[in-house]
């Protein structure tokens, strides 16, 4: 067969995840399924649609009923959809007459699209415990260096000093969010589908009442309830887009990961990097790769869901067989992005000599902006950067430190030492670590999408 | 110059969008820049950050004050960002201290960022209106035609009677939705931007009022308050995201028109089709057409946006830009879409004769399975279905009507011409029409973004 | 384990493809991977970089030798990637001192992009095969249709008459250019990698025979010659694009089959259509939703890829492992779409008397074009168009036919029964149905890619 | 007018390009369209398909003749394509009979899609000559820098010396390659249009001979002959695919560009990079972010045209505009792309001794593997892996440079200070700086595509 990264035994440890993995397999998937007719009978049998004994018949015979994939394949490729296959497969295993009433007045999508929903919700539930573990090791980390002075870089520049963790605030923040729209993806977008052939559930007879039974149906499996969304397919676009957005937040945290612990900067090492047996000196970030590959992969998958939006009058073959292709990759590769985010956490180590030798080395240039602002209502914008524009290139020329250039050049009553001391220098950035950190700790303990 | 289509003159009427284009124009953007700057100022004196005077001076002389284009070209291409540019021309024209406090301790980004929301904020209000007008257009016309018998069709084949009523509220239902999640997302994603040079607010040195500054911002920029978002841009993904669902939900109203307007089905007609000197036969759904080149463009910029996902570090310049050159398109891709949307609904003209022969002619054998389910609880499944392909099968050899040869082969009691006649037929859908439309009236009125 | 559609026993019928498969299963990829690695030893061997005998051995030694996916994914999850594991498993079956000479001065990535493009050229032969086949029986088609008239649908109206066979044409001759561009890919793609760690070949010391080197291992295994190619992933690219390419092509006779085999249209039918038990009337065009959603699937991926473009420095973790993910999928899916193919043709039976009716039915409006522009000479074009418009209005008043109407309308010595009978109608498009087979021809005995 | 950046007149800098823009107008689109319509009627003139007399007045009289985009708007608004208000409008102006002749048989797809092409052709044109100018900046900048150490990077680490020659050398030979393929391009896909109505030429009634008239009509324009491809877009994709090719190898650039310049690394000084008026330490790397930017936005346009590509039966109205709203934003992004590098060559200035230091500095460790492969023959590979490890651990421990430590640890045959010395350390790299430099001069001056 062939090995798809995502699910190949040679690449597990880069791309695979067990625990996502089991929630999309074949076994899990007829499993959905078969929980669907069971509930829809259930359902039909309070309701009064079939009668009661049927729907008990189908409920007690079906539990633990797990046809095989081999039984279904022929089935599904003839029809284009596993439905009639596993319909036909339940029936000749089920007393009469509840073979009868099995499946009643439902359509293959009504069966698929909400399994389907079944094994997002468990998935979703497993990114929610994910996440929090993540930013509980990352608020810790950011809580750890909130003032450890670190060179903050734009565009690939240094810029002014921050500090190491203002940085890993700044990877947990999204997360945390990201956490919360998850619960309130669990209540809007984990929609039950329940229409019939043809959307308006004619073969049930039951006008007027489709939100009623829809709402039944939900309940029974701990879905959100909603009329048919047959070819509404923002419910599936929006849970694919909030996978991907998690996928996307682990891979900044990559992409810095490989910028920091590149052999120029190494300002973290990495417990687990990838080493050379010829070449000593090399500690690829494996992981922080991984994360930046996931997140590309995941963010193109999501984009490819929009090519199969347009479904086409009542129920679109083509476009709903697209979204089986492309949406067990959104959240197979999310899966694999989260554990390594989970391993990746704990095996940073930071160095702190480092850091706060780039930040504040080259004789602190990088503390030009802070002492321009400082000057400003002293001497006014144009002397303020006068002044330093000539400190700084006292520093180039013979050596020594901004600040001593400046307490020589200005007499404006400022004490430049204490403006260059190490915890000044990183002390709006602690504060704003402070912030975030308040800030995740709330979302943390939200439960509301006010994400 | 060129002339890409979104803002051609040639192709003003296919693809372009007036309103939305002077939303996303250069002097609405340094208009928006100036409005920031301004209002930046006016809290800094509120908050005690510079001096009172120079504040007010700000504010008061920045009134109308309106740099243009050509002012700014060159500054932007040296810096890669327009702010530096903006700045310089400002100062010069603002009296002295004034001058020193303007963009006091701010960064380009939170200029850009923040007038770019100020910008979306207007376009996203306009969008709603516009979504409002649709769904009050569509929602008349699926009342109308809530009981029009209609083919309903899955997989380009003729299932079960619906009504054309039933489809139209099947178009407008996730426009109600995403009218709704407009009202979300001004309160969640149109966020100031505030951070300085690193994101730590360091040069304005306020710590530990980050979150309290920000808020102040929003309020007098009616924007959402937040923390730093320099490197996480899902606020932005997220409001391209949702101007994209918008043209999608169009798209789909595109491909089934133009599946509605075929020759060989005919029932619809539209009012502005184009039409062809040498093929009088010829009406061209030019208008959906457009809708659905529109939506699949809208998605596919919305996607692109992901290739701009990773901000690295601090500030990341690339991915930065990369945001500028898709996000605009996406807002105007959008606004065509819903001008397009709101000229199509009065233009189009249903032809219920021909919906009702398609939908229950040739015998009426698209009612085979209402007759099965019927049956189902009198004979069993299979006799069910036996008896029905039995009839079909006469009406197939000998024409008359399926109700007709069922009610001669068997003798359940079960009134054959009742469960026929036209009203019967569309019941169900008409049934579902009115849930829909309700469901949308209910969402038409919140402001919650619940859907 | 996760059981995607491609992959998947369940789905094997819709999405998979055996032979494909097999190209891409991890014991391929070893195999591939130990076969690089044999031939860099011979070739090593004659060019004196090793020695001799060590080269002997390995190739000898390593016949047959095949590591299990076991055994390396520790390794591969470690270093990111699976060849040092490889090697290391491999030099542990090997005597001494021919382990030493393994993989001599070669780098991790040589063995995997030249084991992949062996891998791809064994892929691309296999699509090549197909292609041919369903070239061939599409022509066939075409040939025997040249000339059965069928509506031509332009932008969803019926425009001018043309034929069935054109149709069967416009669908094969970008599949015959395809199949030729294979040819071209086979020698410019399909690229030996040889650079060593850093790309220059520095650890096997051959200064200036790079190109010498690379030449002699590509002949060895049957692949191009290339310098290095570690971070210009065009080759690859160009790969996958042609792949999609050909997915496309197919995907458009999908939607064209969707359209045609619609209820409402019926020209053809499908010998394997999907049925429903409860509405008799439906028959599902599985095969040709397929291969609509592996078209927009693989389309999908390969534009993936150019997430994956921007290699950085001499070697890019992260943009080559989005390629591991992203590329397997598109052979996948296109091998799957042609399987379909070649099975869908066969099983296509045109209703050529429905055809007619539809394309010379109303009166023979859709004529209207041809009687036009036979007038214009005799008329002008103004009354020529008068003419005609007068003609249909007779029509649809009062019956009868456009030839009719204007045999009666205009005295222009045109004999308007043979313009309109049915050889004539269709004899444009079985012209162009003979010189679109023509190129067909020509092209299918080529294997220059002048495609 | 909406000021999307790629045509802002505050953009212009960062993201225009004039020459682009001017063959993408709406003037220039208008001319085209006009000189198709007079090859037309020149060629039917010719082949006695129209009046001769009628043929020389058409070309006669339409030369110079424009109408304005004002003239046009309605009629493209109505007809979703400008054709029929272009004939209309030239109609008007042209002489009886002349007028009746315009046009004559052909379809608004033909006179766009051709003129299309047109420009297509004049853009190529263009790009080849700007690649050609940056290939020969790139190769002299190569060629004296071939033997200048610089760290080699594999996965962001310093992995072996090459030479600044070598990097720039690889960024060259994927543009030689592009440039070429821009030549196989003009022969291949700059394809003529001629199909009329709906594909057969019905109208013009030259049974059989479509291929003679394409390539007649060929010959008049410059183009490549070809039978209709109205549904069969691959040429369209394959120009824009190339066009994002060069994009995406000018991104790469673009990266390495950014990493160079980093504060930390400063391996190259950009003669224009983005000043801070607060930070005079930095130096933004603005083209360089520029073109990552348009790389990634080229890429994503050249994908969204996939979405465009299943056009249905013979046109396909909806993925026939979606093309027109993609085009031009690729070739724009890229002649922006293409004006950035030949600006970027010649401002960068490498930093000899600061490379010097980073490839050989700590001791020399980056020569392990150097020295590893040449101790190899001597003592087996786990010694001489030993070996090295061992003198590593000293360097770290004691100081000095492995080469010193491995003279000491080791009496094989080796001259250990030759083996480190600086022309040694890049001599390999040199030796690949030059093969590449041959096989660019050689691409360079082929003008076949064996790209």
């Amino acid at each position: 067969m062939a090995d798809i990264p995502l699910v190949s035994p040679l690449f597990a440890g880069l791309f695979g995840d067990d625990e996502t993995a089991a929630l999309f397999s074949v076994e899990a998937e007829i499993a959905a399924m078969v929980e669907v007719e069971r509930a829809l009978a259930r359902l039909q049998g309070s309701a009064g649609l079939i009668p009661q004994a049927a729907a008990d018949a189908i409920d007690r015979e079906l539990s633990g009923l797990l046809p095989t994939p081999a039984e279904l394949a022929a089935g599904t490729a003839a029809a284009g959809v596993p439905v009639p296959a596993l319909v036909a497969a339940l029936r000749q295993k089920l007393s009469r007459p509840a073979a009868d009433y099995l499946h009643f007045g439902a359509t293959s999508q009504d069966i698929v699209d909400t399994g389907l929903m079944l094994r997002l919700a468990r998935t979703l539930a497993l990114f929610e415990a994910r996440l929090a573990d993540i930013v509980a090791q990352l608020s810790a980390l950011a809580t750890r260096h909130r003032a450890t002075p670190m060179a903050g870089r734009t565009r690939g520049q240094i810029a002014t000093p921050v500090s190491f963790g203002l940085r890993v605030a700044i990877w947990t923040l999204p997360l945390a969010k990201a956490r919360l729209r998850l619960a309130r993806l669990r209540r809007e977008a984990l929609v039950v589908q329940l229409g019939g052939a043809s959307g308006d559930l004619g073969a049930m007879d039951v006008p007027g009442r489709a939100a009623e039974l829809a709402g039944a149906l939900a309940r029974e499996l701990g879905l959100a309830p909603s009329l048919p969304w047959m070819t509404d397919r923002e419910p599936l676009r929006r849970i694919v887009r909030e996978a991907s957005e998690i996928a996307l937040a682990l891979g900044k945290i990559g992409e810095d990961v490989i910028l920091l612990a590149r052999s120029e900067i190494g300002e973290i090492r990495l417990a687990e990097a990838g080493g050379s047996s010829t070449m000593p000196q090399k500690q690829n970030p494996v992981r922080a790769e991984a994360l930046v590959a996931l997140a590309r992969f995941a963010a193109a998958q999501a984009a490819a869901l929009s090519a199969d939006a347009l479904h086409r009058e009542e129920r679109d073959g083509a476009a709903w067989m697209g979204e089986w292709l492309v949406l067990p990759q959104v959240m197979l590769a999310t899966g694999a992005a989260l554990r390594h985010a989970q391993a990746l956490a704990p095996g940073m180590e930071a160095d702190a000599a480092r850091m706060a030798a780039t930040a504040t080395g080259g004789g602190g240039l990088s503390l030009a902006e802070r002492f321009s602002f400082a000057l400003l209502p002293h001497v006014g914008r144009a002397a303020a950067q006068d002044l330093v524009k000539k400190a700084a290139g006292l520093v180039r020329a013979e050596g020594g430190t901004l600040a001593e250039a400046l307490s020589k050049l200005s007499d404006a009553p400022l004490d430049w030492q204490a403006l260059a001391d190490s915890s000044s220098i990183s002390g709006a950035a602690a504060a704003m670590t402070d912030e975030m950190l308040a800030e995740i700790a709330l979302l943390a303990h939200g439960d509301d999408g006010h994400a």
